[in-house]
């Protein structure tokens, strides 16, 4: 049960969910930041690619809802699946993911410990892989933005579901509309 | 210098500006949430109080242009001024702030660490000194958002002006017109 009273049954709202139906004056920015870091068109990174980035992560900041929830719309946009998203999570220096993605997430890992440890030598290693500024920029954006979902879903207790039939329905919603259309 | 190429000049447009400027589409939901917890009429947390947690989280977090943007914001928002908000970054047990608001700190302080540091007893500790549920959850969702706002800034490595004069002059323009006017 979640730190305080959200006025609604939790096991139909959980996460986010629940919180964005008790504020929906902060849910509306946080959704719209989620949509145009993660779902809206990109130059050059994928929806997977950068929910990706967010399943990682939410894996390192052990946040078990966004974690499944990211990894459940990660597998459904990526061509590798839900097997690739695992292995980035348990072991990113053996996962099978391009040189470029591995950087970004490199930088994205950085961002988690803090914002000082994404060095210059990190930055070099992504640009020297390809990737673009607007990647950087994204990536540390994505990064630091799941170190502020994570912590406001535990921080308030809610609830995270075990059956991983909810977050393959979320999923599908979230390829088809968005973080928008709620 | 900043850790990509912002095109513009960083005296300027130090700390979070340079980069809002760089990429228009996420600084709109990033200053609409900033304005929905930090200036938008709060029924029992005002303003100053609401910019201290952040300016205490930010020091938390090490992030130079944040805790000097919002210890400012906070002092010329609070009756103490800045004197208080120094305590408060330095000793929030000694700090003469009401014990609502000292067990409101102490859950920020919980957030930053991370999500799953929040207890039950530190929340019913702010209970118990009259924290609302609103109170608790604009808490938790402020510092969460620092977490973010903080890694952003440093992990793109902006300026953070040393001279105390421009954040003194970004306080009157916040006090007056809050995030969302830029």
């Amino acid at each position: 049960m979640a730190h305080i009273d959200l006025g609604l049954d939790e096991q139909a709202h959980p996460g986010i969910n629940g919180l964005a139906r008790y504020r929906p004056e902060t849910a509306k920015p946080l959704f719209d930041l989620a949509d145009t870091l993660l779902h809206a068109p990109h130059p050059t990174l994928t929806a997977g690619e950068r929910e990706l980035i967010a399943a990682y992560v939410s894996e390192l900041n052990a946040c078990t809802f966004c974690c499944a929830s990211h990894s459940a719309f990660a597998a459904a946009q990526l061509p590798a699946g839900m097997p690739l998203v695992e292995q980035v999570r348990r072991d990113l220096d053996g996962a099978p993911v391009d040189p470029k993605l591995r950087a970004l997430l490199r930088i994205a890992g950085a961002v988690q410990r803090g914002g000082r440890e994404v060095t210059a030598e990190l930055v070099e290693a992504a640009r020297a892989e390809g990737a673009t500024d607007l990647e950087i920029h994204d990536t540390v954006l994505i990064a630091a933005a799941f170190c502020m979902y994570n912590r406001y879903v535990d921080g308030l207790g809610t609830l995270a579901p075990a059956d991983p039939a909810g977050y393959t329905r979320a999923a599908e919603h979230i390829v088809a509309h968005g973080y928008g259309a709620r």
